[in-house]
């Protein structure tokens, strides 16, 4: 490989001074630095990025921090960062919190012994205390109730989406209505509760009837059993994400409980399973690979400013009506 | 950040001493050394990684380059690699070569501008002529015909598990077997349409049926399409892998053709998602999580023997029988 030696040879000049040219700073006379320019063309050399790193405190990498990348939104939003990142010189390093042991990795303390210029974290796996510890790294954080000040919010209206989701469902003609929620660590989780609360609670022949589960397929699987144990009567399903919404489907079908006729469902998130299992799911669509490419671009505004503000971006959502809602006129009329 | 001048000063050596303990290379004294590693420990000093990086040309991170993370056989891949990565001090960054626009990012480029250790690669979409040309770099690569010298390849018994898959369909009573591959520059839709055709020769009554597609949800549903509207009297697919094979089961669900009853389906790859669709569909496995620990194992083996020669591992491959290719015994006695 050449160095920035035999640059310095071959234009007869000193290392210094190659290096002056390369990280525009210092002054070199016109003359120099077009013959350096040129050695550097005709040799074919191209910079060490972990040496310039080590000079300018940069390594031109990105961290995503994802809580497991076996669900598939996260991929969906890896993408959309990925590509943000490359097209302004960036590479991204991917970190799972979750383990194959589920025992949660301590990625800030692996990544503060390297040079990444941001993280973007989208998982609660890491404590906000912790973050607050590493405020002086570029961050954009999805989701997640955070005072770190060099930081960039992302998240999405969870409490109007799950009021569309379930007014949707009443106006299918639901009577009763559950709700299916995740952890309460999480914001989202949380936030989506209060919509459904919400919507209930201003309808006074609606019942509040909520069960917690863990948001993966076989915590919507064992939510719907219990739930269809104690409340037999329901009708509509409000699933906190669309995982679990996989899951209630799958066990609806093996109990052969029809759906929507005899249950209708929505779920949470807009990820393309929603697309794949039968009956089709109706979910709170939210712009997931644009969420990806927007908390890479907030961080590399930050990287390049560090001094900018601390930041909250809301990004809409939509409700995307499918098969597993829409009741037949029959059963909303009589 | 404390620096190794701040625990040579401390301990009253010089910075080079503090370095040879910290390399572990070179001569210090036993006293010497008890004393730096005390001060090492009461400081809470932790040597930059980067910096020691450049000393050793070392980064402790790993690349894996997969065609595209938001096929959820990736994700599975991604993580058993990352786990054998951070349990030997590795950090994973994550390449992707399909992008937004399906135009492929030269990965290979990117990184070797910077330190990386090895690199495992998962992706058609580079190159093997450009691989060779970066054969000084430690490699893994998966399902891939390769002859860069310095690499371990990991692939499993593609042409045995059609076969089964084959073999199975026809002992389930089908007459009419179509198989639909993959595209043909990957070495994995080559052999599993070898299989195929394989054990078709060997059954005089039997016909080869074949058609091309491009391993997606949606290349499965215009594959299935494109095969009914010539074949109508097929009642047995051997699809060649999982994603298409989603694409089937809801296109013949929408068309309302009984799966298993009127076309029996067989996929390839044992991803979650033929566990969530309805029917679930019988699948040849293969050990994913298994085969990215595998992977990141060599690779860290060829990091720490950079003379081990070429080695190819081949992983077994199982026949799961589930509800998509189990025809009622009426169907397989008349």
């Amino acid at each position: 490989m050449k160095t920035i030696r035999d640059v310095a040879r071959c234009a007869g000049v000193s290392p210094a001074t190659v290096s002056r040219v390369l990280n525009d700073k210092g002054y070199v006379s016109e003359e120099k630095k077009k013959k350096i320019e040129k050695v550097i063309t005709e040799m074919g050399f191209e910079p060490n990025q972990v040496a310039r790193g080590l000079a300018k405190k940069t390594s031109n990498t990105l961290a995503l921090i994802v809580s497991d990348i076996t669900n598939p939104f996260f991929p969906e939003l890896a993408k959309g960062a990925e590509q943000v990142a490359l097209s302004n010189g960036y590479t991204l390093m991917l970190g799972n919190t979750k383990g194959a042991d589920n025992k949660p990795n301590d990625y800030t303390k692996i990544l503060m012994n390297k040079y990444i210029d941001g993280i973007i974290i989208a998982t609660h796996d890491i404590d906000s205390q912790l973050l607050k510890k590493y405020s002086n790294m570029p961050m954009a954080i999805l989701e997640m109730e955070n005072d770190v000040e060099n930081a960039c919010t992302i998240k999405v209206e969870n409490v109007h989406g799950s009021v569309l989701a379930t007014e949707h469902l009443i106006s299918q003609g639901c009577k009763k209505i559950a709700h299916i929620y995740g952890p309460l660590y999480d914001q989202t989780s949380k936030e989506r509760l209060q919509g459904y609360q919400k919507v209930i609670s201003m309808h006074s022949d609606y019942e509040e009837v909520t069960i917690q589960s863990d948001f993966t397929i076989d915590g919507g699987i064992n939510a719907v059993d219990q739930l269809l144990h104690k409340y037999p009567d329901i009708d509509g399903l409000f699933v906190g994400n669309d995982l679990m919404a996989v899951g209630v489907i799958k066990e609806l079908n093996r109990l052969s409980i029809r759906v929507p006729d005899e249950i209708a469902v929505c779920g949470f998130d807009g990820i393309y399973l929603t697309r794949i299992v039968n009956p089709e799911i109706t979910t709170i669509e939210q712009p997931i690979y644009k969420m990806g490419e927007i908390a890479a671009e907030k961080l590399i505004d930050r990287i390049n400013n560090p001094h900018l503000n601390r930041e909250c971006i809301v990004l809409d959502v939509k409700l995307r009506v499918r098969q597993s809602s829409k009741k037949s006129k029959q059963n909303t009329i009589f």
